[in-house]
């Protein structure tokens, strides 16, 4: 298809596009005469996947280009692939690098507070997960556990146990959804849209659950 | 206290706290002498407030001069100033101000597509959630909702059942915490701070959650 129909079928516009193209954010389309170049599925799908990374999930630029680069090297297996996007999307949050196996301090995350690490590291085993000392979300959560202390919300941190088990309920469901498809890049491209939507969804349906919770104890 | 303590017990620099003053998230001191203003225990705990607001929860100033306006003019019921507080919250998302019961179009959300705030009223409807019309987080679900379709993924929306079950056993324990201390004041904060901080804990679990069910799949 050409740039136009593209744009019509993606709603996104053509110097948007463009921008796109020349950011490494969407592949450049196949040139078939001087003066016309061919648009596929493929861009149209991953057109999509940016407006969620961007729009949705309000990565920069920069973050969402080291995601899509994942998706243009995979890794022979799906799941892999899909952990290496997933490390990838989460280079947006602030202190998203934890600190590495070598001992030295992520260059997003200087200031990782030492025992909410040891406290995220307690609350995985407790549950059993399984995570790489690399996974972004361990400083994600470090984050939010030394946020709570700081701000008199110490015993909030006794609730992250049901936070984890609504969290692990959830991913499971998340994690069948993504390895529908029949394609290894369908498959990661859903994760990653998912997890940014999933995310508004959840924080949505947490404060409608307030609500329901407190009128039921009025 | 000196407006220097109350710096160091805070770790808000004093420039930032008379910038605070000046915009009405945290109440001006007491002036005693011609040149003294004594602060005392509410301010400190208002600016850890402010902080979590702004820093954790990335509000806008005029957004959060909103909630703190709620804490300054309370309700007699616990639970119904907690809940203007958190309408008053969720002013800062895109998508805020619902559709009107009028049939006007909410002010910032001119755009919510009709069939998914269906959507989001019969998922209430099925888990039996009582929810005021105007929840801007009903809003923010649509919106959540209509991106999913947008996106190819309207197959995804048959996971917020789940999403739904998730949600409301965190948030049992939520009002719990927030009903814990003896102050309605105190209850007030201590929600809207941990609807912030919670958000983020919950989002990095998620994808805690994420490789160690994928993990177990391997």
């Amino acid at each position: 298809m050409r740039i136009g129909e593209l744009s019509e079928r993606s709603g996104v516009a053509i110097p948007t596009i463009k921008y796109y193209v020349r950011e490494g954010l969407v592949p450049t389309g196949l040139r078939t005469k001087a003066n016309q170049v061919d648009y596929g599925e493929t861009h149209l799908r991953r057109l999509r996947l940016v407006r969620a990374l961007l729009e949705v999930g309000e990565l920069s630029v920069a973050t969402a280009s080291r995601v899509v680069a994942v998706l243009d090297d995979p890794d022979e297996s799906a799941l892999r692939s899909m952990g290496k996007a997933a490390y990838a999307l989460a280079g947006g949050f602030p202190a998203a690098v934890p600190a590495g196996a070598d001992g030295t301090a992520g260059a997003s995350a200087p200031d990782v507070d030492p025992a909410s690490v040891t406290r995220v590291d307690d609350l995985l085993d407790r549950h059993g997960w399984t995570v790489g000392p690399n996974n972004p979300a361990r400083a994600q959560l470090a984050a939010a556990v030394a946020a709570a202390e700081a701000l008199g919300l110490g015993d909030a941190l006794e609730l992250l146990d049901r936070y984890a088990e609504a969290a692990y309920s959830v991913a499971e469901v998340d994690v069948e959804l993504a390895l529908s498809p029949a394609t290894l890049d369908e498959s990661t491209e859903r994760m990653l849209v998912w997890t940014v939507v999933g995310d508004r969804a959840m924080s949505a349906l947490r404060r409608l659950a307030h609500e329901a919770v407190a009128v039921k104890r009025m």
